[in-house]
């Protein structure tokens, strides 16, 4: 009721004995208001609920395709290694993310905190069983699924790092490394843009994560690659680099399908919002912007390998997927699907030219993690402001450098204890024989003979 | 409203001016209304939006079953090749499908264009970021994520074709065949029924495409396959036929799950609607029969193959499971479980009898996909009748020939003239090396000695 | 505003033009009624369909998970007759369970039957197509995805004695073993406390079935283990355990990943309610719990095999995994994160201790699933009423011994009579040459050379 009507039926009651009148209009309203909370209430907070859980299964899904990717693009000496560290990790960034990362990386937003969760660096807690409607925070979504969804960004920053440093890193400290990425680096610097902190002040721009999920992943696998240094062989002394092919290109395949599904919730979900037509309606848009820049990606390497080499190059065509997809993240929703086209296409493009790059410095990233999601991740990152009426290319810069800079060092210095403590390598021996001999006793595919 | 309270309202407005009583239970209303629109009318667009978001990403997956299913079906020497193909021809279907087919699919329904999307051929559109309710259709879904669900089907199309013509065909001209396939051919004869065409005015009943996608795809198949010819060997001077088993079986079953999986959103989804009871119930139908298709043509060829052979056969079980799947889709709906039971169990029947058969014309179908998309198809379309009370057999023959008349006959003029220009088979000697070492240069499987 | 109510108002308002008034406040009434079944009323119908249908799709997706798990387990040699006992035992689960099982395991209650399905033992139907609005039970879900998840549950305790019995059991008394356990031993047993029977009465509590589908499958799996003896070679005759290591480690992570991924349907969908604040958020917690209870059993594995071997042993992190998950099936939603990690853990842990337990006992289980199932499963059973308030430890124990008598005692009787009439092994030449060759006559890898 405005205050105009209100006012002009004031006026028209002048006779009325106004409590009586005021008492049952109450009355009307109140019944109308008893079905409440209704479906218009808690349908957005059912709605945002549910996309945080169906997206947060669908990240989830992209751990497996980690496993496949790297499984198929390491040599089968190292595949039981390659899986083990891949189930290991998701693991523990479980474990870690509940025990510090998700209150660290959420420090100042009372709502996480309000009765479920305890101060900085405590145990996450999930809302009470059975929750009453008039209890939960229905312009949002649950604590649990909430957790359940960002759990799963900090996940696949530790993903990234395995295959880099694929075939010649130790289990274990390769391990403890994890629990210090998935505990502290990624909260932290997560933390400065989706945790309200100081580059989500200044205007940083990063939707679902080209820089804090994928650059970040990248810059700690660069800086580990950069302190285990190349695999044996790799780099012959008269300077030409020597391929090691991956051992089964079809679960190379089958991972990046994977992944490239999973992107739909790690794009889709980032929307933090389902329950209204304007945010079901974006996160449609996420979803088929998403698929149009892995499509490009792909359609670009496809083309441009067959220009460069005479013939296409799969590994490179699953990487320009790759690459599209994360050159999309940054901004998945504005952009046009010729937005969309024209972005991933140029990722697909970077990963072509960057993955030779990298070689020339004796960078050696096993699966070609580094061109995918920290070049491409720069590159999704800068590109914003084209399609982002409030991000500007300087403080996009800002942001990833000051990220980058963060997850490097922090990266570099952890790699270093860790290769001053308990060394970060294995031997020459074990690395010539494989590491499922020689670490884990373990083929992946014990049965076949090795050509 | 109480008694009480009712009486001190009668006593209270024994002297009122009746204008302004009517007035104030106006403004009541108008409140009531205000809240609007709440999700009694946002509801169904949310939840046919997620349909087709949920549906669209697990018809994606079927791309990946689709790769799978045909890696793991043809020889180690041209997996690479094979993997390739599927998930070029998904991105180039996304590409194209965006620049023409959509629109060209859509041609009729103002719907579509409203302010998003410009004329024929035109690229599609996207709805703007952030859109008002009262400016969605209310009655319907997200144009992105209809556009999402429907590419989709459009790709799955094309992946029908390249099993059908693996291990001798060359990479790019069956690109440029994808091509012409998922921006004309497709979106043409899928717009006469889907777009609401003449073929839906006719009466034609086709729910999720047996008839315009999975016979579609398999008469493309079947057209390249003649002008392509048999692979060499596989058809002896003596009249044997050779069989060349698949390199890998897990793949091919994997797959066939993943296919299964996806299948629920290719059928659910074409629901195209989730909002009210009747249609989410219907989505539950489709679901429980379409896996009751599966399930029955699984176990009718597994009978069936130890009843023929004296032995199961697993490679028909799956290709029977794929064709109960085909043959549910023209109708998933209206189908009790026993119909979809017997149904699916004919399908499978039918791809057990059929896959030989096609040996008989020479017609070399690597994956069986003709049996299990065309032929199956065609059961699928013809049977609908019996449980969908508005179509007639005549119709479904008459809408099954004509899609399958055209797209069959510019298929075969699209694989003529790519035959004429830039041929479409590799050497004889490529073939007999595998697609892999002598086009792409790189083996799927590198390490294991082949037996 | 009913009737006689309008009548005493209209009593009370002597001095007004009654009609005008009376109608006019009736209309105010009823325009808010006409909106009726709105979004208030069939929001929890159609989100716990939605719930119903995610989660069963999510479930039938652990098929493809047992699959890959198991093909990648057992020997080269096996590996096609392991995926088609998993194709085929899945497809005749749907079968069974819609013939005999579904109506077998939900007798007593009306819902069930009214109007779409008939008496005891007779076939399941579905609603009509279309359903309207007011014959829709709008306190619950769809009859059609209710049946289609709960269908999931019954093929997954199938699935999990395939793995048990692997590489010397024949293929087709395997497969009316798993007739008579899907459409009858599990529908029983199941029936005691989902359907209302006995040990729900009782109040045993096992929220998404440690004990009625994990332990079940493991009991039925362990009869089978007792009458078909272990492999050939596997215990040598100086009392020593010849490890027969799996072909395939990446599928077999594939699949520990795919059943992961599967769980949160297994628990999520097990809510079975999903349209209310209270029930979104408590999916939510199972989501949470489901995913910590599945991270702490792969780490616990990961450092016991460490602590106890000296090396990580991937296929117990996997089984680890697995059994984080059985443990916390049983009570997904009362416990803290806290609760579900060290639940999990201790699944972990009782995979490592009970698998070289069950060799001592010469009982053969190729892939470890009664350890995982089994044992896991009665952890998980026994330790609800830890935070469940309405759980007894005497009724849980009750509850798990009654349903592993009676599963184990059936399963005991059926593997012998199949033992008696048709014989449940195969020849020692064919187990020797593998049951590829021998049964099917089809290899898995036929181009890889063994080693």
């Amino acid at each position: 009721m405005n205050h105009t009507k209100t006012f002009a039926l004031g006026l028209a009651l002048a006779a009325l004995p106004l409590t009586g009148f005021a008492q049952e209009t109450a009355v009307v309203v109140e019944e109308v208001e008893a079905v409440a909370p209704g479906f218009d209430e808690i349908g957005p907070y059912i709605m945002t609920t549910l996309l945080f859980l169906v997206g947060g299964f669908l990240v989830f899904w992209m751990a497996a395709g980690f496993a496949m990717l790297e499984a198929g693009l390491v040599r089968s000496k190292n595949v039981t290694t390659q899986l083990t560290k891949n189930i290991a990790l998701f693991s523990i960034a479980a474990i870690m993310y509940w025990l510090v990362g998700f209150n660290l990386m959420y420090p100042g937003d009372g709502w996480w905190m309000a009765g479920y969760v305890g101060p900085f660096f405590s145990i996450t807690s999930l809302e009470p069983v059975g929750l009453a409607a008039d209890a939960a925070a229905l312009d949002y979504a649950s604590v649990a699924s909430d957790f359940f969804f960002q759990l799963m960004f900090c996940a696949t920053t530790a993903s990234i790092v395995s295959g880099t440093l694929a075939e010649r890193i130790k289990l274990w400290p390769f391990l403890i490394f994890v629990v210090v990425l998935t505990g502290f680096i990624y909260p932290i610097e997560a933390s400065w843009q989706w945790g309200g902190g100081w580059l989500s002040e200044a205007g940083f721009s990063d939707f679902a994560g080209s820089t804090l999920v994928h650059a970040a992943g990248g810059f700690a696998a660069l800086a580990g690659a950069i302190v285990l240094g190349p695999r044996l062989g790799k780099y012959a002394k008269d300077g030409k680099v020597v391929p090691m092919p991956g051992s089964n290109l079809a679960l190379a395949t089958l991972g990046t399908f994977i992944l490239w599904l999973g992107w739909f919730g790690f794009n889709g979900g980032s929307q933090l919002a389902a329950g209204t037509v304007g945010d079901i309606t974006d996160v449609g848009r996420i979803f088929a912007n998403t698929n149009m820049a892995a499509a490009s990606g792909a359609v670009a390497a496809l083309i441009l390998t067959q220009i460069m080499y005479g013939k296409v190059d799969l590994t490179m065509v699953l990487n320009g997927a790759l690459a599209g997809l994360v050159s999309i993240t940054a901004g998945p929703l504005d952009p046009s699907l010729f937005g969309a086209l024209w972005i991933g296409a140029v990722g697909g493009v970077i990963v072509v030219f960057t993955v030779p790059m990298l070689d020339k410095f004796k960078i050696d990233d096993v699966v070609g993690a580094i061109p995918v999601h920290l070049i491409a991740g720069f590159w999704g990152t800068l590109v914003v402001p084209v399609y982002t009426a409030d991000a500007s290319f300087g403080t996009q810069i800002l942001g990833f450098v000051a990220i980058g800079a963060f997850v490097f060092i922090t990266s570099l210095i952890v790699w270093f204890i860790l290769k001053a403590t308990m060394g970060i390598r294995v031997s020459e021996e074990a690395e010539i024989n494989g590491l499922d001999v020689s670490e884990l006793g373990m083929e992946a595919y014990p049965e076949f003979s090795k050509g």
